[in-house]
């Protein structure tokens, strides 16, 4: 028998295309656990997943007769092109929220973006080479990280605590930095009820990293979509009220009042500001003017205030039904994080348990979670999990906090029983685990 | 006295951090006629620059009733996240839109994107390196250009004749790019009623276009904004019509309904489409849920083609009047297209003469046009401009030939008067200025 040589023509190939990709394609690759999460999203699936904001309170009908007012009224302004950096009414009303939080700010600086995730990747944009260093919390935002390693950026991540990143943690990796010749673009962080952590940055760390990011002429890139989603407290002063020239703080309608607009903004000084607006119109031309008009009648005619609170009310229940479901069932040796805001808990399993092993598992048990891996750089987190509290009902939640215990409690007995082959840790974070309950 | 060097802190300099942007971002620069058009915007200029779709024909009531349903009745939907790739009840209607040109497609090729200039972005994002070659009409759309610059592209321009892009200059432009060890990563082409150029590709053409994409294993990137926008005749047969694994075509409602939700979307094979969605998870999370629920209603419930057809009518009326107004009034010498659709006539000023520095003179007499010169990546096209008869009323569209007529006059009697040191051209194009009328 005659051997033929292997012979495919491009056309049969899965991807005729597969050699002709740029480089930063191969960083923009489809989480192993996406087809895991189409079977998640089944009704019978408690899902502590996902992170979309619980938008059934809003008064349907009020906003509807607001937009076919905006329509018949303003229709030819609200659905034709606008400005690369968004309608200037709604600029200041943006500085009129971000007042809540300490900063004083111009509109002239405000970047209108397709949600805050589009400001995370135009500042990298505009900021970073192949190669170049971004510091992230370790833990650290998934979509922030897909953009980080879209532009093919090297992510350093730096350890937190219950109070948040750890200053000291920022110095040793400007200083690691430093050492080995790379450039450190900027620091993204996310003080407040971090996701996926659900710590805060105390207010003494607040002005520590200030001072670290003056000493070292560090960029702050300031994330802060859950800063007015604080269930006991007034809003904290976010970083940028403190320092105008080396913080970009980036803000998001999301989780106020609703993400299907995708409206979020950057505040950025000035000659940032400038390139930012650029990489807008290269984009996107300009955000959409529909939904920047929306929000702009949303903030101005309704009492979108007193909707924020009702939202902190319902988040603090369901908070409140995961932390106490967690303190009855969960077997020793799990721990989590207590947040005081915002939407997600962040647990970690007893030594030797594998949360993105156990996930089949758990989604077989009708519970979803996402695990740790997906919020490193450097697959570090796999005894980790992120518990999101903000969609279903607390019953819910209890539910789903039930069967994920169950599925704990048999990886428990399973390692009783046959031992585990535990994985080696690529490098050892403090991870916020502290059990403060 | 004694010299003090000239010394500066970061904190005094205009822009701190002037040299720690990425390498693309030196491409992003504002346009230097910018300013001159905040000046252009004043009312008593009238504008043939501005690209806007005249949308005032639109039935702002009706959209405005189906908009409040819309929120009252799926309000949870459309305010909420979506996915990355767009909302597939309107990826099956965007079908239907294409089908119209010819094109058989299933929802799951297509991505939904903010406006089709996100299209472009993410495309250019996908497959182009620093230095890859993107083989671009000559002249091209300015915003296209902008994104090919922002990603660090060589922009090789093939010339047009009245026919649209010539075939032979594509393959001279592929051998050249062959010859230089250079990779093309794709030919950007607009088919139908080019921007800025009027011009449409013939049918005998597309045919050869797509033989030469065979040939040379050519991905080609079809932008069709203006597709059904044709003045005398059925929409014509897109390249994608006739080849589907090689053309990744660009679609939009921004000039068939209006820009103001700003979508568009793409059509590409299977692999580049899985890589589109990835892109976009990375640059937005997903496009706006509500602009895409919205188009959805308006297409199922409203009569978008009998839109569309008085948008037709009021395009031709318009091109009409600028076409008779140039005849009338243009010196000798001035030539231009004849547009059968779409937005554009391209005009060529009489040798000697510079766009660029005729247009504070132009404004000054109260009429604005874009110079040829932005739509070339390499400072070709000084003696031409772009015309827009979108915009205006017929009456403004006479109105503002005249006063360019007489600004065009004048330069003519100072070039007789005092001469004119002619700027060599970096390299001479056959451009679309065959004067047909």
């Amino acid at each position: 028998m005659q051997q033929q040589p292997a012979r495919h023509s491009r056309e049969t190939r899965l991807d005729m295309y597969v050699d002709r990709y740029a480089s930063r394609t191969r960083g923009m690759t489809a989480s192993e656990i996406r087809a895991l999460f189409a079977v998640a999203s089944r009704p019978e699936v408690v899902s502590l997943a996902g992170g979309m904001p619980n938008i059934s309170g809003l008064p349907l009908d009020t906003i509807g007769s607001m937009v076919h007012e905006l329509v018949a009224e303003h229709g030819t302004e609200a659905m034709q092109y606008g400005s690369g950096q968004g309608v200037p009414m709604l600029r200041e009303q943006i500085c009129d929220v971000m007042a809540l939080e300490g900063i004083e700010a111009h509109p002239d600086d405000v970047v209108v973006t397709v949600g805050s995730q589009q400001a995370v990747d135009l500042v990298t944009r505009i900021f970073c080479d192949p190669g170049d260093v971004v510091i992230c919390e370790a833990p650290s935002y998934v979509g922030a990280l897909g953009v980080f390693r879209a532009y093919e950026c090297e992510v350093v991540h730096a350890e937190m605590d219950a109070d948040g990143l750890v200053p000291a943690a920022l110095r040793d990796a400007l200083a690691a930095a430093a050492a080995a010749g790379q450039r450190v673009k900027f620091l993204y962080t996310i003080p407040n009820f971090h996701n996926p952590a659900g710590v805060s940055l105390s207010e003494p760390r607040r002005r520590e990293v200030l001072e670290i990011a003056r000493e070292h002429d560090l960029l702050v890139l300031e994330d802060n979509p859950y800063g007015l989603l604080g269930f006991d407290e007034e809003p904290r002063r976010a970083l940028r009220a403190d320092e105008a020239e080396r913080v970009v703080y980036l803000g998001s309608f999301s989780k106020t009042f609703a993400p299907g607009m995708r409206v979020g903004w950057a505040l950025a000084p000035h000659a940032v500001r400038e390139k930012l607006v650029l990489a807008q119109e290269s984009s996107t031309l300009c955000p959409p003017s529909f939904s920047q008009l929306m929000i702009s009648s949303y903030l101005a005619g309704q009492d979108w205030m007193g909707q924020v609170k009702q939202f902190r009310e319902m988040y603090r229940e369901r908070r409140d039904a995961m932390l106490e479901a967690l303190d009855d069932l969960m077997p020793d040796g799990t721990t989590w994080t207590v947040p005081a805001g915002g939407f997600y808990v962040w647990l970690t399993l007893p030594p030797g348990l594998d949360a993105k092993a156990m996930l089949p598992r758990a989604v077989t048990a009708r519970v979803a979670y996402v695990p740790g891996t997906a919020f490193y750089a450097d697959e570090f987190g796999s005894q980790c999990m992120r518990l999101s509290y903000c969609y279903p009902t607390p019953e819910r939640i209890r539910e789903g906090v039930r069967r994920l215990a169950a599925v704990v409690e048999q990886e428990l007995d399973l390692r009783a029983t046959f031992g585990v082959a535990t994985k080696v840790q690529p490098r050892s974070y403090d991870t916020p685990n502290t059990d403060l309950t």
